[in-house]
């Protein structure tokens, strides 16, 4: 039997200029991988009739499932409806249930007159399924031709995660046998890639052919991923549990986390578990940290708040680090985040305080203190631990490491 | 002639299981965009040989610009140049200038004894023209085959920018004779995307078939964009001028700006101009407004930071919210966000302050306060507005919107 794949295709001319970044094939990706079926490829197409046509063609020669997103809205460049009804050989019909609930959401959620565009999107080809859409006006629709199910979705990722959640994910185990996938993965934090691969190649050398090994480097941190897929649900697990602690033993002494998690979410459940308290004092990181740490639910049980000293006068006034620090030593000094990181912990009354004060660019760099120098400071109550970093990247990825060292400092003081 | 297209390839397992999202392409395209050279389509395959050669032939068929990112690691999961060798019928040889490269790298930034497998980042196929990778080890490389420029480059996304800039931007109009093109992008907030086609479909009716008018809702408001191309630059310039003028006055009332900026920037440039100074005191939001404004260089122009109060201690002690207004209307609540906002403006010292407390889920709804109940206000020395917002998203997509209604109340209250 072939195996199993799905294909992806997303659609729109703002994904070809660059206008918007696709977040929703990662998405998608994800949950398949879940239930057993591998993406075999994605591609992305503008709002061009031939170009979606060859896609629907391409993709369907390798994969049994075609998901599309994009192009459903109201407008008169999404052209994939028309599209589908064509290549599917259908005739438009309105779809009554989608009508009414299009009606509710004008008449009682926007309380606005529906306008005949807006009936248009109860409309639908009469050779496909319609997979309800709760969160939005554009029904899913799902097709099938030649033992090949295409599956289109709207493009706002909120609907097409409730329309896949709802009605596709349950769905395809049903329709096709799917081949059991495995993935672990644990992050490292303090080696490059090359050298994690010096330090693990034994383990490399002795790994089976059946399970894959990735290196993902991202953010100071290297994830290592092992793969594994196979009809035997309880092999293959056996295997890949076996050979990812023959990995975790490899790589010991920078073990982050046995699992794929962000740094933020690995200090955060340090904190939950230990039943302290943190709060944040950021320069330079401008609230990133705190944003990190609050963007996951639940993080009241132990974050209370940051106090983001952008200008000195904040520094001065509300982190009580002295005008003469800051004049002697300057704002990105270590005295300067030792004071921020304590009177920050001692203002909002918690058990840990991170700090950080440094130049992210472009502007602001000096001989002495160019670009990328950033100091940080993780105070408890018994003593206060201090790490001067260079970064030499953009402003962006800048931001993004200091929070991510930061966090890093902050799980090091934790664990000792 | 043919039209002049570039093809875009990421290559990665990562991006088939969805473990990273993909924030090159877009880039790319932009920047390709930029000179006059549309993007056909992209493509995201595996680490797989097939797959990747197979991606090759199919973009080469319609494209006179392959660009190929990723796979050029160290580790053994990286494929892509050895399978370039063997397309393009090449053999390996060591690139002397990358060799001393790389070499500089490990003893002088990294100070790391060099490893074999990074010295085989020096080695390239004899069949390409390397492009040399200032901020990483790995190369990039250029085939020239059948008329056809095939360019792979680092997925690192800030090496990957940095050999785009310096030497494939450049050599591209050298090569080939690019059609220019123009976008013109300006913001709407306030209205949905029907509506939006509603008012101004006297204006779509009249738009000539070379200009193209596409919607692009995102995060509570929604871009309208034009697009035109052809050889006379002077032109088409003065067709896309004279429509995107119309456009303008058609939606007049809700325009936010005639240019493609986030609101963060439409708000830190009205600062800017008027020399007023920001702070933020944010509950809900946990620090991402501040994130938002400090994310661009010069922020410290006019924003001096934020009281980020996730918890009700922080607003009582920090921001001075009495705890008879917390106890009695809440922390979500009118009152609560007047207080936190000429709290914070006071003790932060500045012009104007933004303030937002509310439930962004999935837990801390009640039946009087469900999830997505969101309190913003904007205070000056002379008066202060509120006002309250309903969302109905995730968590994340809650947060976003929350930080995009607070920047634009803040926004209208500036412009009167």
């Amino acid at each position: 039997m072939d195996k199993l794949f799905a294909s992806i295709i997303t659609i729109g001319d703002e994904l070809l200029i660059g206008q918007v970044i696709d977040t929703n094939s990662a998405w998608m990706a994800q949950e398949l991988n879940k239930i057993g079926i591998a993406v075999k490829n994605r591609i992305a197409v503008g709002d061009n009739w031939g170009d979606i046509w060859n896609a629907l063609d391409e993709t369907a020669k390798h994969a049994k499932i075609v998901l599309i997103t994009g192009g459903l809205g109201p407008t008169s460049d999404d052209i994939t409806k028309p599209l589908l009804c064509s290549y599917f050989g259908g005739k438009m019909v309105i779809h009554e249930p989608t009508l009414v609930h299009v009606t509710h959401i004008f008449e009682k959620i926007l309380q606005r007159p529906m306008l005949e565009v807006n009936i248009k999107q109860a409309e639908v080809p009469d050779v496909c399924t319609v997979l309800m859409n709760e969160k939005g006006t554009a029904p899913g629709m799902l097709f099938e031709k030649n033992g090949v199910l295409f599956i289109s979705l709207p493009g706002v990722p909120h609907e097409m995660k409730w329309i896949m959640s709802q009605e596709v994910l349950p769905l395809l185990p049903k329709k096709f046998k799917t081949t059991p996938i495995r993935h672990k993965t644990l992050l490292t934090a303090g080696i490059g890639e090359s050298f994690l691969a010096e330090l693990i190649k034994d383990f490399e050398a002795q790994l089976p052919p059946s399970i894959k090994l990735a290196y993902l480097p991202n953010n100071g941190m290297v994830r290592l991923r092992l793969t594994i897929s196979g009809e035997d649900e309880a092999l293959i697990s056996a295997q890949i549990d076996h050979q990812f602690e023959l990995l975790k033993q490899g790589v010991q002494e920078y073990l982050v986390i046995d699992n794929d998690l962000p740094m933020e979410t690995v200090v955060s459940n340090l904190f939950k578990a230990n039943g302290k308290t943190l709060a944040t004092a950021e320069s330079c990181t401008g609230g990133y940290i705190a944003h990190l740490l609050t963007a996951h639910a639940g993080a009241s049980a132990f974050y209370k708040g940051s106090i983001v000293s952008y200008s000195n006068e904040v520094k001065e006034h509300l982190l009580n680090v002295p005008l003469e620090v800051l004049h002697n030593h300057g704002a990105v000094s270590e005295l300067t985040v030792r004071y921020m990181a304590n009177n920050c912990r001692n203002q909002l009354n918690t058990d840990y305080a991170i700090a950080v004060s440094g130049i992210m660019g472009p502007e602001g760099g000096s001989d002495d203190k160019p670009v990328g120098t950033v100091w940080i400071a993780v105070a408890t109550s018994k003593k206060t631990i201090t790490k001067k970093i260079n970064l030499r990247y953009n402003r962006e990825r800048n931001i993004q490491l200091t929070a991510f060292n930061a966090l890093n400092l902050l799980r090091l003081s934790i664990c000792g």
